[in-house]
This record gives C-alpha cells, structure tokens and sequence, in this order.
C-alpha cells in the first residue's frame, strides 16, 4: 500500500471511526482507485468512512486508531503520504517520519444491509439530541438504553425512556420506507451528530445501519421488545401552562440551589403566573414568581430540577406548553408552535417533601 | 444589615474569595459607609475583597459562601438587596427572595501584615504562572510545595522546585523592600492571577500577603527551609542549541505520542539541527527533524515529553537557549531575548532507553 492523502481530511476520517468505536479497536486503511477507506470492525458493528487520496500502489492493512488519531491530530502539513515498509506502516513527511506497527487482520465486515429510507440529517440530528438524551446511560434492561425508530407511511418517530421521562419525536421521511427498530441510543447519537445532508436508513435481518456521504454505521439492533407512549396515560390534563422554556429553566437554576439533595422543587401554579419554590435546611430556602398563560385549576406538581431543565433545553428558544395532570401522572411537554420535529416529552413528577 | 449592591460585582467578589479558600468555609459579609466586604477566615489564611454598595444599615453575618456564590452567579438582575431577617440574610430581587441560614460568628482575622514592597501584576503574574507550575502540588517535603520569594535591592527573584525541574524568575520591584519567604504555591499563584494594576507584598512575623486594588490575601509561611539555584551545577555547558519553543514543542508533541509510557524522548543535537526520536513497542517509532542553531558537540539527551513542553510552554512565542551539559546535569533554558521578566528554567534530563 502506497497512498497520499489531505492530512486534516484522513484525521476527520480516522477520528469519526474512532468516535464510534470501542476503545482499542484496529482500524483498518484501504487504498484504491477510488481513494482510502477508514474501516472499523467490532463484534456487531461496522463503521466505515471514505477519505480523498491518491494511490500509488493498492492494498490494505490493520493498524491500532490511538497513534494514528493522535499523530494526524497534530501534524501541521497539508498532505501525508503512508507507505507499507514491511511490518510498519510509515507516515512520511518531508522532514519527519511516523511508523505504526501492522495488525494482523481481522474479520471482515459484512455487507451493510439494504438502505430502506432516507431522512433529513439535520432534523435527524436535532431529533435524535433530545430522544437519546432521555434513555438510560446504563441500565439492567436494555430496552430503557435503546432509541425505537419507527415508520409509519410518510413519518419516522423516534422514541426513548429511562423510566422516569419520555421523549418521542416524530418528523418526516423523504423517502418513505418499512422499519421499526431498536438502536443503541449511545452509537446512534453519536451517528446523528456526525451525519451531513440526507441520511439513509438501512434495515436487514437483526441490523440497523445509517449511512450519509462518506460514512456508514451498520450495528446489531437491541432484542428488547419496543417502547410506546402508549403506555403513559395522558387523558386526564386538567392544567397547561404555556411560558418561554428558557426563562423557565433560568428560574429553576436559581431556584434549584436550594433544593434538597434530589433537589425537587415546586411549580405552584396560579392566576396567570408560576411560583417556583424550594427549601433546604443547610442551604435555605428560594422562590422566584413568572408570568405565564394558565389555563384550568391551581395545581403545584414537583419535579427534579435536573430533569425538569434537561426538559426545557429540548425547547431552548421556544415558548413550551406544559400539560399537568393530577396525582403522579405525568406532565406532557409540547411547542406552543412545533416545526418540522414534532417533539412530546414526557416528565414524570415526584412526590413533594 | 441592610444593603443594595450590583449583583455582578458582588458576585465576582464572592467567587474570587472562594476560590482563595478551602472548600466549606463561611463568608464575612460586613455592609458599612464605605461599601460591602467579602472576607473568609481560615486558619493561617485571610481573604479580604471590596464590593461597592450602597448601605441602608450598617451591619455584619456570617453565611455559607456555596449557595451565595451559586446564586449570584445564574442571576440576570443588575441590583441585589441583601436584608438580615431573624436567622436569615434574603437577597431580594423584584420578583424572587433567596433566604440564606446565619452562621454563627467564627473568629475574627488579625491585622494583615505591612506591606513592605510593590510590584508590577502583570510581571508578576506572568513570573508565577510559570514559578508555581514547577512546585509540586503533593509533597511530603512542604519545601516543594512552596514558591520562594525573596528580593535583592530592586528586584524579586521567585523560585520553585518539584526535584525534577526549577524555575527561577527575576523581575523589577517598582519599591524595593526586603523579603524572603516560602509561600504556598497554589494560593499564591489563584492570587497572582486575580490580581490587577500594582501588588503589594506584605510581611510580618510568620506572614506572607498580597494586596491589589480591592483585594487581600495573607496566609501563613511554610517553614520549610529555602530553595536555591545555587545548588544546581551549571559550569559544564557544552553545548547550546536556539531554537522556536513553539516549533521545538510542537515536534515534541507529534514525536511524544510514539514515546514509552514515561514518554522519554531524546534530542539527537547535529550540525544545524535537532533530531527528536521516540519508539514504543506497540505503537511504532517516530523521528522528526528540525531546524536550529546549535552551538558546541554533538550530543543527545534525553527528556520526559511532559516535562519537556511544560518548559517550552513557558517561553512560547520565544526563541529559546538550550544550554546542555554532559552527564546527567541539569538542562538550562532561557529566552534569546529575555524581557522584563527574566526566566531561568532547568531542566533534568532522563536516563536514555
């Protein structure tokens, strides 16, 4: 193997790969006439980048992605050229010369599965921000570490959980196609936030893929049984509240100072205004009063005010209505005025002190 | 206590007494005629800062600095009212109340001790960015933890010390005054960095303090005996090599990733050049070569890469001197062109591999 490639494009390349692979994968470089491949290969998951360059001689090798990531990341030519020498392979410049050893190989990829759909990156990305946000890092079930994408004729809908709040995004499909599935909220999130432009979605037998130019991520999908908002009841708002999301979350960091440990604080809801209130004993005690539209009765649910901004920043920008429910219902979260994401989040409250 | 101060002020006054004390320590606040004070008391350590602030009645608590500091940071009000009620002190705001619990009075800090010189803070900020990065955060020796000040006529010398390297830097005092102390290092170098315009140096028996405009710190001296460059033999350079630091620690950087664990990297010196060299068993060998004017032998020692650019870090933007001698003696670097500050940095090197 002998190729040249643009140093800051081959270390996007290689830093993409590595992003969504685990720690100490190999990563496998392959030079043709199209240019070099970035591939990384994991037990159910394969990442693949492609990267402009011209090949002198073909080939391909295994080399470890730590060395080489961090070597690209500081280089400050515009090219480098990489040529096998022997059990190395060196990285060449005019006045210094880096060399990695090779990797023996390892299993090769599968072909992706077959793209079935096709989705704007961007809305992608910015639905995919919130609903991973709300699965479970880590979790005994795998089912609350999942993101469910779902079609439904022209419509794909995005759903996660972590128990205590719900996010489901639902916005439209450019092509429309047949899938519902359970991803790893982790990976896809990472994969949503690196995609540009039109995104495909790719669906075979136990896999799930994305694919954007230059890139594709293909990974087993979760076999956990499904989440639906179905399951949360939601018929029996008696209150809404519509306020700007950001003046809100604004009070609940004042506010939220002085919360006990969980830090629960109140939202007592009044004539035409919110009063947030919270005490502790060591810190003392806090409230602060905003101007809202109030619709329906007086009610004073309690919320986490981790969870509550982590709510709110989903409606960063935008004016929010809060649909309360009583008892330990939970309360729906909407865009007074949705755009092309049409986002439901769903905050279950807690029991006041 | 009854007093309105603009919350920005009052807010950094309380976040730069913070961070000069430990975690946990109560806050002073006295409101009098001439405005508000933030004093902490710690033992062997006095923190004082001045708010302006307009005082309805004169007065003094005791409160938990966190949540103050906490909740002046996240408001976007321009005034705080700050009112004693029974057990609480309030901060009042036009549509919020945040009720901090009273502390009760802890002892009272002695007099600060005479200033007896003054110096420029942005040279001395400068001088100790550098000085107090070379002490050890943790020694069981307080002597490496500490940075000695000590001046001679019209001029400060700072020096630090971890046994692997030392600095040593001479500026100008603007009045000249005796002194000679070991101060702690990381209190004195968060006290160099606040300060603004000209700084006091005050002494007294067992004390050491830094004032500025708005600002006290003292605390007690270590009494640990004294750091000094005499003992660091330097008669034996036989080599010198000039250089960019920046240029030098950029190689350091692309050929350190190749390094051992201890990242020990050798400088190969030539006729107008150096050539840096690393290897490492699992993630292949780098050289790099660069550009110097060297005068002397030839010669090759060899550095911890992490050592090595804390060094060059403190000459960025410079052309260094490296002044080498044979043998396991110390590496000396200074400036080319040495400014207002004048920096003596030395360095250990390394058994090579």
């Amino acid at each position: 193997m002998d190729v040249t490639a643009p140093a800051h494009r081959l270390s996007a390349a290689v830093s993409a790969a590595s992003r969504l692979l685990p720690a100490r994968t190999g990563l496998r470089l392959r030079a043709g006439a199209a240019g070099l491949t970035v591939a990384g290969v994991a037990p159910d998951l394969a990442v693949s980048f492609g990267c402009p360059a011209t090949t002198h001689t073909d080939g391909s090798v295994v080399i470890p992605a730590a060395p080489l990531a961090e070597t690209l990341k500081v280089l400050d030519t515009e090219l480098v050229r990489l040529v096998v020498e022997g059990t190395r392979l060196a990285l060449r410049l005019d006045n210094a010369r880096f060399a990695l050893p090779l990797l023996p190989e390892s299993g090769v990829a599968s072909d992706p599965p077959a793209q079935v759909s096709e989705v704007d990156g961007a809305a992608f990305a910015s639905a995919l921000r919130v609903v991973a946000g709300t699965a479970a890092k880590d979790d005994p079930l795998p089912l609350f570490t999942g993101v469910r994408a779902q079609s439904s004729g022209s419509r794909l809908t995005l759903t996660a959980s972590d128990r205590y709040r719900m996010a489901v995004a639902r916005l439209p499909l450019s092509s429309p196609g047949a899938l519902d599935v359970l991803v790893p909220a982790a990976l896809l999130s990472e994969a949503a936030r690196q995609a540009r432009g039109r995104v495909g979605l790719h669906v075979g037998p136990g896999r799930f893929g994305v694919s954007w130019q230059g890139g594709l991520v293909a990974t087993a999908v979760l076999d956990a049984g499904f989440l639906s908002e179905d399951s949360i009841p939601s018929g029996a708002v008696d209150t809404t509240v519509t306020v700007s999301a950001d003046a809100l979350a604004a009070a609940v960091r004042r506010v939220g100072v002085y919360a006990e440990d969980r830090r629960v604080l109140t939202l007592e809801v009044g004539d035409a205004q919110v009063r947030l209130a919270s005490a502790r004993q060591d810190t003392g005690e806090a409230e602060e009063v905003l101007k809202a539209d109030v619709g329906g009765g007086r009610t004073s649910p309690s919320f986490q005010a981790r969870y509550l901004l982590d709510a709110l920043a989903a409606f960063a920008g935008e004016r929010v209505v809060l649909s309360i429910q009583p008892g330990m219902r939970a309360c729906v979260l909407r865009a007074a005025e949705p755009g092309e994401v049409e986002l439901t989040y769903y905050l279950m409250p807690m029991l006041p002190r």
